[in-house]
């Protein structure tokens, strides 16, 4: 089992983020991780993205769970965050919204273009997550 | 819209890890994220956490909705990350499993002593998440 740091920096605040502020937070980071139900079973996967307007777009495996939930409008959680466990500071953002197949060409095209996958998988399904709910906090002192 | 870096280090690939390789790395880092159902929506909370033994250790804020859950024993899942953006590489593991309230006074205040909560939010419930079943993979190239 592994303990804290020896050295205690202090609690931070934490600080309510308004809708925009959280939105440019989202945006300016690469990746997040997305979360959902799959068999009952609750599901946090990391994934990178694009912030366009008020959407969070992802991409995902064709016959994944999370894509086979869009098509059904589910409700999904996509979070981001920047957190410095030494100093305790940064930030978290989540945004709560449903997520949906983008099925047009032209558009799943124009994402798939802009958001180059990581790994060799296949990913070509394009989720897009309205923000619906988006909260988020900053750690300060 | 922010887009990608231009240069393209090329894909990486999966790499499935074991059970035991998965909590090494979840024990080497001081947080990760819950991911649970608050009312129906799914919700992603950064928190810090020990491995101890099989089981995962996070605090919470007493009346919280993830600590109401616990006395459910309700399934939860626990993620935790290191990756890096730029270069595509970096590990990300998930524990899904029952998660309860600690209750014994003397175990409670062993993993509060351990545990040091990072901001001044009153988080004094303890609730341990079994790892019931632990996936993982490394980015590689």
């Amino acid at each position: 089992m592994q303990s804290e740091p020896a050295v205690d920096v202090g609690a931070a605040r934490m600080i309510e983020l308004g809708r925009e502020e959280c939105l440019a937070l989202l945006a300016g980071v690469p990746f997040g991780r997305v979360g959902f139900t799959r068999q009952a079973l609750p599901v946090i996967r990391p994934v990178n993205h694009l912030v366009d307007g008020g959407t969070v777009v992802i991409r995902m495996h064709p016959g994944s769970a999370m894509a086979r939930h869009t098509t059904v409008d589910e409700v999904v959680v996509y979070e981001a965050d920047d957190l410095d466990a030494r100093g305790r500071t940064g930030w978290s953002v989540m945004v709560t919204g449903r997520a949906s197949l983008i099925t047009a060409p032209w558009e799943a095209a124009r994402y798939r273009a802009l958001l180059v996958p990581w790994t060799d998988r296949d990913v070509d399904e394009i989720v897009r997550i309205q923000a619906d709910l988006v909260t988020g906090y900053r750690l300060t002192r």
